[in-house]
This record gives C-alpha cells, sequence and structure tokens, in this order.
C-alpha cells in the first residue's frame, strides 16, 4: 500500500498476524493502564479527534461542583471555591502538554474566539514594530472557522488575507507579512505542520505567528515555548477530553503578555476587575486573554479531565500514536483488498499527527456501516474517513479490529 | 425615609407589623410555589442578580448529560441527542422571557462577547442606511465590560465613543449616531431605564440600539418585540439561574437577521456547517449569532434551569418583584434609625429593576457582617449594598429578616 493506493495480499492469508501483534503490542503498552480511567464500551472509538470519551473522574466532580458549589456555596464560591481563578488554574495545569511556562495559557471562550483575540492580537503586536505589516497568512486548508475569524480579523484591522498551503508559509512570509495562522494539523488530512521552522521564518521576516492547536494537543508534543511561538490557541475537548464544546485555551508568549492588545477587552481581564472603573486598564500577564465571566461547569469539569494526564510524559503519548497509526496502516495493508482505499494523511512520522484519513468511494455509507458495526470515525465531505487514535485509551487490539471491520465493509461494497 | 435618607419611628415600635405582613404576603403569594423548585437553605439570599440559586432539577439532567450523552453517546450525541441545536433551541425557551419571537434568540458564549458581536453589527446596519453615521453612545454608568467592548468596537469600526447618562440617551442620540448600547437596569443603582422611549428615539434619527438586558430578563417584562429593539443581549446567571458564568444570549430583530453581519463569523454560523468551505456565507436567521462550537455542559443545564419558567407569566414575576423591594424599603423604613442609610434605587417602580441598592458607612464591612447573619447581598466599591429579589424563590419573610438584621447590623456599627 503506498501513500496513494492499497496493494496487499487478500485479508484471509494475514489476519492471524496482526490480532497477534495487537495482544503483543497492548501487553507491552506503558499507558495501558490510562484506559481504566475514561467511560468506554464494546465500541471501537476512533473518534476522539472530535470529541474525546468521558474520564471516569468528571460525573462526581461535576455533581460536587453542582451541589456544592454552586447549590450550597452559590456566590461565594467564587472566591472560595477558587471560580474566580480557574481560566488559569486549568491553563496551568494545561500548559505542560504543550510545552507552555507556567502563567501562560488562560482557558476561555471557543476556539473560534480565541482565533480571533490571537490573529488580531498578533497583527497589532507585528504592526507595533512595523506599520507597514498589513497581510495575514492563513494556510489554505484550514479548519473553516479560523479562515472565517482571520478574514473578519483582516477587515477590521485593515489587512488583506492571504491562503497558502501550510508548507508554503515559510517561503511566503515575507516583510509585509502581519501575521500567520496555522493549522498545526490538519483536520481533514492528519498532516502535521512544520512548528518549528514555520515560526522561525516567521520571525526571520519579523511576522508573528498564530498556531491553532486543536488537532495536537494531547496528542503530541508541541513544545510552544522551545520554538518560541508567539501565540497558540486550541479546543479542549478532543484528545484533552474536556466535554462536548468545552473551553478552549489561548497561550501568549510571557514576554508579549504586556503587548497583547485584546480586541475583545472584557471585565474579567482588567487590572481590577471589581473597580468597575469605566477605563479599561489591562491586567497582568495572560489574565489579559480573559474576556467576560468563566463558564464555570465547563471548565470545571476540563479540569478534572485533565487530571488524567497526571504522571503522563506526552512523549509516550506521541510514541503510542506513532505506533497506533503505523499498526493501523499495516492492518490495512493486511486487510483490505487492494484499489479499494487511498491513504490521505502522509506516512512518515515527522508528517502525520494522531489521525489516519483514508479517501474511498461511497465514503459516508461506509462510515455509516462502519458505525453500525461498532466502529466510529467520521467523515468529512466528499470521500475522506477519519479515525482518531487517543493514545490514553485506544488499544491495538481496537485498532486491528477497526482495520478488519473496514475491510469487510469495502469487500462487501464491492461484492 | 426618603430618596436620600431614613426618618423612621425606633424599631422596636414597628417590629410585629413587618413579621405578620410577610406572613399574609407569602400566604397570598401566587408563586409561592415556585420555590420549592430550587435549592436553598437557611440562608437570606439576596444575590441572584449576580448568581441565581440552583433549581432542583439541574442536577439530575446534568448527570445524565455527562453518563449518557456524552459517555455513552460520544460523538453521535451532536446530532442523536439534539446538542447541536441546542444554541437556538435554549434561545427559544428563553424568548418569551423578554418578548422575544422565536427563531430571534440564541444561547452562546459570554455577555461580554455578545456585547461586541450586537454593537459592530448595529454599527453595520446603521452604516448600510448611512455611512456617515461614525459615533456610538453607550450610557455613562454601564456595567465595565459593555464599555470597554464598545470602545472596541469603535475603535475597530472606524467609530467613536461617547458616554453619556442612560436618561440623556435620546436627546443625545442624533444624525451621526450609529448605535446606541444602554443597559436596561443599572447593575449599581438597580434604576430601569426607559427601554420603549430610548429605542423609539434612536429609531426617530436612524441610529440602532443595543439592551443589556442581564439585570432585567427574568425579573421583569422585557417586550423588545413590541418596542421594536433592534439587537439585545444578556446572561443567564442571574435571574434565570443558568449557574456559574452560563452561557449569554443574543437577540436579532428578525427582520434584520439577513443583514446581520458578524464580526465573530465562526463555523457553526456557517450556511452549511459540515460543507467545511474555505469561504463563508452565513446561516439563516438567528444562527448568525453563533461562532464556535457550543459549549454543551452549561448549555444544556441552562436548559434545565429554564423549565422552572414553564406556566410562570412574568407579569406575575414583575409585580412580586415590586412588592418585595417595595416592602423591603417599608421594612427599612420600620427598622433602620434614621441617617444610616440612603436609598439609592428609585422609589418609582417604573424606574426600578428588581434590585434595591443602598449607601451606607463601611459598606464591605456592613455587608461582611449581614452574611456572617445569613443574609447575602453585595457590596459594589465604595459604599453600595446591593439586594437582589428573585421572585421565584425569594419570600416576604425573608425580606423583612434581611431588613431586620440590616438594622441590627447598622445599629451596632453606630453603638
Amino acid at each position: 500500500m503506498s501513500e496513494t493506493s492499497t496493494a496487499v495480499p487478500g485479508p484471509t492469508a494475514t489476519q492471524p498476524g496482526p490480532a497477534a501483534e495487537a495482544a503483543a503490542l497492548d501487553a507491552a503498552d506503558p499507558l495501558r493502564a490510562k484506559r481504566a480511567e475514561f467511560v468506554l464500551d464494546d465500541t471501537v472509538y476512533l473518534d476522539g479527534n472530535s470529541l474525546g470519551a468521558l474520564p471516569a473522574a468528571v460525573p462526581g466532580r461535576l455533581a460536587d461542583v453542582v451541589r456544592q458549589e454552586w447549590g450550597t456555596g452559590r456566590i461565594r464560591s467564587w472566591m472560595e471555591a477558587g471560580w474566580w481563578e480557574a481560566p488559569e488554574r486549568v491553563g496551568d495545569r494545561l500548559a505542560p502538554l504543550i510545552g507552555a511556562p507556567p502563567g501562560s495559557v488562560v482557558v476561555s471562550d471557543s476556539t473560534s474566539v480565541n482565533v480571533f483575540k490571537a490573529v488580531v492580537a498578533a497583527v497589532r503586536l507585528a504592526q507595533q514594530d512595523s506599520a507597514d505589516r498589513r497581510e495575514i497568512l492563513v494556510d489554505a486548508t484550514t479548519f473553516p472557522t479560523d479562515g472565517y475569524l482571520a478574514e473578519s480579523a483582516a477587515r477590521m484591522t485593515g489587512c488583506t488575507l492571504r491562503a497558502v498551503p501550510a508548507g508554503r508559509m515559510p517561503a511566503e512570509a515575507g516583510p509585509g507579512t502581519a501575521a500567520l495562522l496555522v493549522n498545526h494539523v490538519d483536520y481533514r488530512t492528519g498532516e502535521l505542520a512544520d512548528l518549528a521552522g514555520t515560526t522561525a521564518a516567521a520571525h526571520r521576516v519579523g511576522a508573528r505567528v498564530v498556531w491553532d492547536l486543536c488537532h495536537s494537543a494531547g496528542a503530541l508534543p508541541v513544545d510552544v515555548e522551545d520554538h518560541g511561538v508567539d501565540l497558540a490557541v486550541g479546543c479542549t475537548y478532543k484528545y484533552l477530553n474536556g466535554g462536548p464544546g468545552s473551553p478552549a485555551f489561548l497561550h501568549v508568549r510571557p514576554d508579549l503578555a504586556d503587548r497583547f492588545d485584546s480586541p475583545l477587552p472584557g471585565w474579567t481581564s482588567h487590572a481590577d476587575p471589581f473597580a468597575m472603573s469605566f477605563s479599561y486598564a489591562p491586567g497582568e500577564g495572560i489574565a489579559r486573554g480573559r474576556v467576560g465571566t468563566p463558564d464555570i461547569l465547563s471548565l470545571l469539569a476540563l479540569e478534572e479531565a485533565l487530571t488524567v494526564w497526571e504522571g503522563v510524559d506526552v512523549h509516550a503519548v506521541r510514541e503510542k500514536s506513532l505506533a497506533l497509526t503505523d499498526f493501523f496502516l499495516r492492518c490495512l495493508d493486511a486487510h483490505v483488498p487492494a484499489g479499494l482505499l487511498r491513504v490521505v494523511t502522509p506516512r512518515e512520522h515527522h508528517r502525520r499527527g494522531s489521525q489516519v484519513s483514508l479517501a474511498c468511494d461511497d465514503a459516508g455509507s461506509v462510515m455509516e456501516r462502519l458505525i453500525a458495526r461498532g466502529v466510529v470515525g467520521d467523515h468529512r465531505r466528499p470521500d475522506v474517513l477519519r479515525f482518531g487514535f487517543a493514545p490514553l485509551y485506544t488499544s491495538f487490539a481496537e485498532t486491528e479490529r477497526a482495520a478488519r471491520v473496514l475491510a469487510e465493509v469495502l469487500a462487501e461494497g464491492r461484492g
């Protein structure tokens, strides 16, 4: 099987191989105990890149937040239960997963809203250095919301927006570039962009970079500090398992925080919120990324969800992620007759996130039939099947089963 | 007791009167059964204008959302459990409380973020009619976040921002005015602005009005449709009891929806979200107010919280609210020695929300001592005590007790 087609022996000849290999890989998996910290069932859930599974500790914690902190503590809980500081506290808990230092991440609002904050702030940072910078670059295959918000940011800051492939960003950024907005992992293809190289190239021409980490946070080491990333945003409901629509994060490089000029300066980002001053004075540090009253129920559910990361090395997560996706591709080689699938995701490790995207005929129907047989991925129009591998809870046995069932479905479609 | 001072007989002379009156008023209260639908205790909770009490049905519903819809349904719940449509569905549930028609309210994001959407959209609407409109008016005593976001909206749309007293808005709006942003109830004084008159005056000069209903939604009839309000925003965690930081609402007058040009066009407001198009095409109707992925846990907790309004006439709520605040003022007349308190909130019904604000010396310390004795209001610097009356769960007996305990605290302070 190549990048563009499958070319393998028939399924039955090699079936015992993958299943036995899966058992051995699971037995040797240093993260295997983590699976027990999630609510799972017989379904092979390969859609954790869209909505992460429920961490088992969340329901109890959330019930306590509702009944005790809200029900009994009521207004006092803003201070006594630590609600007020939750956006920064949860940000600090998340920070190590993206290689960010303490005090540089805040959890607040949706990813979309944070994209707007970050892109506008990046343009303003660049223009503080040189007012002539009037162009924003966005990767041409961006998740749509990033493009829409970047367009709005361009419109509202007097910039133009230009779409270029993520891989071309280093070459396209120039002296007129204010900001780059790049998806670290392409949501559709699963391709991993070159964060280090693109960031360095942007900095060489004096531009600022905003990374969208939705599909990499919790799936692979990001190392925003090591690479000097200016700004980053990401969601918390995929590999971070925060729950449907859980609040997103915003990272601002600490040395830029006092120049972070938000387009959404709300009362909770004020230097003295309870002075209730008519004029705005931004708070210090990452608090500037806050806007309105934090959404406590979702925020504290996320906080509890993040406890599953205690003691987990994100490099071990990456190692398992690559092993799972490699194994999935090998199982497809073993099970799927040639010509039925095209592997969309790059094979090279350094170009792959934690997802495998496959193109086939009748992809929507194929995914429906897969789901009916207990293998859950998702479908992106027109022809892409996406399978996300969440290393904390996905086993090699499930991976092998997913490939096998997919092969069956495809074979039926052909037969 | 007048607007500016208390002038009453000594406390003991009239004490039996208010307590007996409270009992009679509670017995005759048509909303008294609603109290059982909330989690309450011995505390007199008069801070529902800041964070509403917990509706008793919420913990069970939220547990079900977490365990069943997220834990078991996972990604399928976006469609099968109705998560995707929740922002509009919860908006429709809320709409009658502000007199808005179905399909004109969406629940999404924080109030602050909605203020930004609404003010920018109001400016664009006004400028679609006349490009020369370049001024935004905001009420001079606005809740701070509104002013900060209006300032940002002005900066990003090439407008200027001018602060004028809410009561002066009709006189100050002119042919250069693009938008007015007005707080329906002043968060500090409890004064109710003239929604009908201000909206009509704005429309006479061709300006658009954004009303902030944070302190009126669920406390009094708003009738946005009857008064032709262009845009409105508000929070859901005060009189609507949605929980700490629960998502806010945005109302767009239906005939303006197809001209609503959001500064935050996210993927969930796209005409065909799952086409994942690079170019933005706004959805129809109120869906344009959406941005990112909806925050489901908080949204569905709010949806359950709103069930307490079934069968409740908001006019009856207003009637009880005025009766409670009138009674509180009468009890203060009866209990508090002259000269110790100044009533900040206007006495006239048509100028009062559902809150009584009082000014006194050492207000911070007075509130601390009140809370220690089981009467919870809040303090706004420098000298204001705020007492919010949530008619669904506040009793006249509690109101009388609050006034009596306040009188005791004030008398001790003097003694």
